[in-house]
């Protein structure tokens, strides 16, 4: 039986990686946002000073069957710091194709990133969701994640474009 | 008349950033999150590697004044990656003291760390503000800033403590 590891992601994953941002962005419905392609990816992911760090989910064939292993999903991350708790991760993405769904992938890329948090020392995991994202939303939440949207109030914002600009000549 | 000006933090200023970084959580109702002190912050920000970047802005008194320079707000920054346009800049924080308010010295921080984001490539700055936090709501506003929570739907998650621990065991 085909099984499932949670491994660090190589360069040469970079066109499988590019092509799932495609389709989580497809998914979020923000597809005209994404400017960036496979080469950007590899130079700063995979560079001397890496920008990101990136997990895959891979399908493992059994001995003897003939299918090749198969990138299914990753997770891409990177430390962050709280002036409350010092340094912490953010998990940026995290996807798995459709097809795999269901099977406990996305919960094994997140332990495994949550491992990674607290062997480098971080107290804390943070993430963002789309509030029409119900199955993720759930999924985080029974994983012990907490809405802090809803129970701090915290909103996201962001400055882009002619409006960063405007702000840096003023 | 004296003069405000932004500029880089130094390590001799870890203990006015401690204090401030107090304060603006007093302010935010969170203070029981606070875990950091100034040695943390010396040992993170001031060292070879440091994990966040830090401006003040500075009341310098004019010449023949008597009073000393005095440090009254302060920003942490640091650069994160968006899979969809690549290198960014977060603002963690951002903070004047109350009776320095009114003068645009906030205004001053964000434009300089706008500059900062530019000048490395950066297309986006994003943070996060409470929502009951009418005025910093509407100054980011005013300055150009788009409310991603309102517009696309962003909640922020964390995973910290128990939680993490749990997930990190599975």
């Amino acid at each position: 039986m085909a099984s499932t590891r949670i491994r660090e992601a190589r360069e040469s994953d970079c066109g499988d990686i590019m092509r799932m941002i495609r389709e989580l962005a497809e998914f979020e419905k923000l597809t005209h946002q994404v400017k960036i392609n496979e080469e950007a990816l590899r130079a700063d992911g995979f560079g001397e000073n890496p920008l990101f760090h990136c997990l895959v989910a891979e399908i493992i064939p059994a001995p003897g069957e003939p299918q090749e292993s198969l990138v299914v999903g990753y997770g891409v991350y990177y430390f962050i710091y709280s002036t409350w708790t010092g340094r912490n991760i953010y998990l940026e993405d995290i996807y798995v194709m459709p097809q795999y769904r269901g099977h406990g992938i996305g919960t094994k890329i997140i332990q495994k990133v949550a491992e990674v948090a607290l062997h480098k020392g971080c107290s804390q995991l943070r993430l963002a969701v789309l509030d029409w994202n119900k199955k993720a939303v759930n999924l985080y939440k029974s994983l012990g994640a907490k809405d802090l949207t809803e129970a701090e109030g915290w909103l996201s914002f962001r400055f882009e474009g002619e409006a960063m600009r405007e702000l840096a000549r003023c």
